[in-house]
């Protein structure tokens, strides 16, 4: 083995950065060379996560692009969409690779990005460069990435479960609704109401009803499949816990389908892929089958009655829907085996 | 005010019975006059609750039709499905008024009781003399009952959100999928490992997909107001929480609508039903704001994109979806206010 | 029955203001008149608190001591520590009764109140004249109180738990630890790291060890009973849960004792006081057996290897601990039944 | 590197035979060549934990000592107490190192276990042979233990907290009280009321009091250290999590001590011991610092008013409480690291 990859994380003191940090501490290839968070500079990180106490005593480092150019080969931007952008075209220039965690380079249209973010910050330059890191699917691409636009925790979950479907031609593509669900670390550490303890615990909420920002990014990645554009009714809530994802998703089926063939075929088309598992036929996942881990964990069920098929599809928002996925798209990028570092079984109970 | 009305509770000890308790011990025209367990026969009911000591001390019989007739006036049977169907000819029989918290009168089919209950036990009797006691829809026939069937709690959540939509015609029926969630005490005081703590906590989990015995209840409810047999999609998910349920419910707009003029229809069709309240524009109700009260909130988004309706619909499963409706029933059935002894706010935080 | 009395609650939008009204709107004597938010003051409550959408649907009022005069007859003051100091000598000087649910009148001491809460505002003035509202034990000094100080929600269920004991002589003062653990709730609604759903869902953390503002308020409450001045020991937890205090207690036992007496003893010292509960030998009560009501539930154990007493003491923060007291503290200043508007059943499960 | 360690475990379908899994799986040198569950054999181990597909494919074997024998060289007894006491004689037998989980070779008397432990079961043999597994104190023992007893997660937590003020002779060891919370998963996988969701969920309980087995386990460490029979006051409590404990501790220091001396002299004592971090004055640890991780964390309070020390210690339950510090223990016994395959940064949030 060479010298291992130099990493930086900008956005160290979000929960996508800690988790960033607790797989790369342990990942073979990889050396953390900088944590920058421009909110807490100065600080060692385990101020802020007093969990990384021993094990992470990193100082904090302000956003300095030249410092990072020489203390690093990769960037990860794990900050708010909208300041990423800000920040992005200068790492390129600096010729350092970078995953971005922020929504700011998923959707090739700033005209879409507009409507959906609200920002009033510059459109983000490079959209054509940056190539979308949904890791079962790009893989190609994303092995000569420059600049990695890590999915959406809502759009893996969703395309993944759909997108066998759709190229497979299963389904009506017009007849998809998503019925999303989230843990309160979906929102960040930054503080609201909406994930006040008091407020959540004992509480199912609904948000953003046919309003969510992942809407035009889980179109944008099905219409690929679909070859014209789709549209889809997409519903989130906030659920009383802190981590997991699940998409529960009704399409009409194009004919009547066989459960265990479809099953078959989910399995065939993500071969070769370990971090998806299709379940057995009567068997739906829980998002606590993935905690802790880089696992998509998919199940079925065929309504003959109704001719539907509902696909239910759990991740760990933090990871297979944020830092692990952008730790396998490094490994892509990189010509790693997908799984280096990320080989953790699900934590249970 | 004349003398007031001796209830019999048969089923005390589970949590739909201790609910009953806790609504009746302050209602101004009940006496609850017996409280009926078979497994715990001989005990105080603060035995098994200890949040009653002091405040009903009562010891539970066996179930004893004889005694049941002369301590009472009218018996709530809030026992397992397949277990009152036995009881409640007798306490018929008996001249007793019932009110049925199991799933046994529901189905005015003894077919789609046996595939869908799955019970060995006889087919329950009595089935065209069961008034279904949806309150708010069926409220005229519920003042003349003298068996009531009540609602299941999906099902009542279901119905209150779907029922005026489907009555002014605004959506296709076919296209009707529900996405509920339960908190776990609709689970009951059973255990079993779904329910078990550690796996519930920290997870959500789909079950019974396409399976639950809810279905043809709510296909029921629904036909009647469509002119024809109805077919839905359901899908059902245990939430960490206790109580709460929500449904987030879809179908196609027959012709585009405005959200504003259908909220105004909502409250329309409602109106002088204190029980249900509809949410403003833009505002989505959560379990929460309904806790611990009898309360059905329900708020509503339009797609125009899609063309699609969203309709979102939250009780507490213990009290609107099980106690506190039958109490409301048996209000209407005595000629009361509807909202005798539920006037209650809900818990909150 | 005479008018009702008129009602104001200064401090409306907090968890103790909703709770006020949740009790207050089914209380047979008392009228809300008038809802108090300075930071919402225009707004109808049910816009900061959906679950009272067409129950309470008041405006909420600016601080104008005038207006109140005009309205009301009694003030409620739910506001943080420092503010109701503030506002408090004006509604005296109007001849209104105040009932405060701040903690600044809680300590005789101006100095300890300087040491340990820590404010920069002025020190309270009427502190001789308020009355600690113990409802159980100071009754006779409330009956006739203008300005009734409700105590903390540590400081009732740890002195419901020890007075007992320690009026009669039963454990060595000296010896008294005390470790309280608490649900968030009982860190309002304001925003905090510390009561971030993510942070403190499946977690348990220590705050402000021997450093909590209620120690110097437990100590002079106790220090009534023993007759000098007495130091704890007083621990804080927050429990991943939103309401319920717990606080269990530990103390040498003066001379040996049996376990079946001295709950007969306690059940002596509050009789005639319904809402505390004594558990029988051998049970203890947990949070949830007074959730949503205004019991303080208590149990014990006496280990006779070490001689030493444990006292297990619970109460729901935002009742006992707050405005249900606060109510209790009301009725027994109009000379009403001192369970007036509180006779509610916990909710469980 | 030589050939990996050939490792069994029996009672593989509890929490702390998955959670040895979820860690040896990983471990560079041992493989994990049989799975034996009594009450599952024939299944494989994924039907019972979905989390495991495709990870842990292994059928379960039934408990035959003689195929034991020729897979194994170390066998892991994760069974409840009284259980495996009546396999590790045979297993010792033939020669294979046992590391037990369950409680029965915890005490070196029989006589406080028959006591303690209610069993009918006869008393274990071999108590003599058998080493205490504190892995950070009793190290030395360890290495050359053939059976290997590994302590009770409170014990665990507790000890830690507690030995080096007691060895330094900073606290006078009769004033030990020990304020115990643990989460749910302490309880395993067994079905209880106490533990039922809708019963734990949203409630804090005591129990056990004064009664818990682990408390002659706790004094029996503690006295090696004191030098004379121990006695403490020892309480625990179920909190609405699914893993962590939390000790509060608290004793009458011998004398006036500084905080920060107090801070320096654990962490001297336990140097190169990486598993236990002592917290910075003024700090205290939560249990989610931990979670998923084998560290044991701890912070001190001294209170000058009252002459007493607080210590406040936590750990996973499921890991350093059982399955890691079984693992750790593993690593001594081969002259491993102690770390080996155990180097997991906690997962936070």
């Amino acid at each position: 083995m060479n010298n291992p990859i130099r990493a930086a994380i900008i956005g160290s003191t979000g929960y996508g950065g800690v988790e960033l940090i607790r797989f790369l501490i342990n990942h073979p290839y990889v050396d953390i060379t900088s944590v920058i968070s421009s909110s807490s500079a100065g600080e060692s990180i385990s101020d802020s996560y007093p969990h990384l106490n021993q094990l992470v005593e990193l100082d904090l480092d302000q956003v300095d692009i030249d410092l990072i150019q020489k203390k690093s080969d990769v960037v990860f931007t794990a900050t708010p969409s909208g300041i990423s952008s800000a920040l992005i075209p200068d790492l390129l220039e600096a010729e350092l690779k970078v995953i971005d965690l922020s929504g700011d380079y998923r959707l090739k249209s700033g005209e879409l990005y507009v409507k959906w973010y609200q920002h009033k910050s510059p459109l983000p330059t490079h959209l054509e460069q940056a190539v979308y890191g949904l890791s079962e699917v790009f893989a190609e691409d994303i092995r000569t990435a420059e600049l990695l636009s890590n999915p959406g925790c809502y759009p893996t979950a969703a395309s993944l479960g759909l997108i066998p479907a759709l190229s497979m031609k299963k389904i009506d593509p017009k007849s998809i609704i998503i019925d999303a669900k989230s843990g309160a670390s979906g929102a960040g550490r930054k503080l609201g109401l909406s994930v006040h303890y008091s407020e959540l615990n004992e509480n199912l909420k609904p948000y953003k009803v046919n309003q969510h920002q992942h809407i035009p990014e889980i179109e944008q990645t099905l219409s690929r499949f679909v070859g014209e554009q789709t549209t889809i009714t997409f519903t989130t809530h906030l659920v009383p816990m802190t981590r997991g994802i699940m998409c529960t998703m009704y399409a009409n089926l194009v004919e009547p389908c066989d459960e265990q063939q479809l099953i078959d075929q989910y399995r065939k088309y993500f071969k070769g892929r370990p971090f998806v598992r299709i379940r057995d036929k009567g068997r739906w996942p829980s998002t606590k089958e993935v905690a802790g881990s880089n696992y998509c964990d998919i199940g079925f069920s065929i309504d003959e009655r109704t001719g539907r098929l509902t696909i239910i599809s759990v991740i760990d928002n933090v990871v297979k829907g944020a830092a692990g996925q952008a730790i396998q798209n490094l490994n892509l990028m990189m010509g790693w085996d997908e799984t280096t570092g990320l080989e953790m079984i699900p934590v249970y109970p």
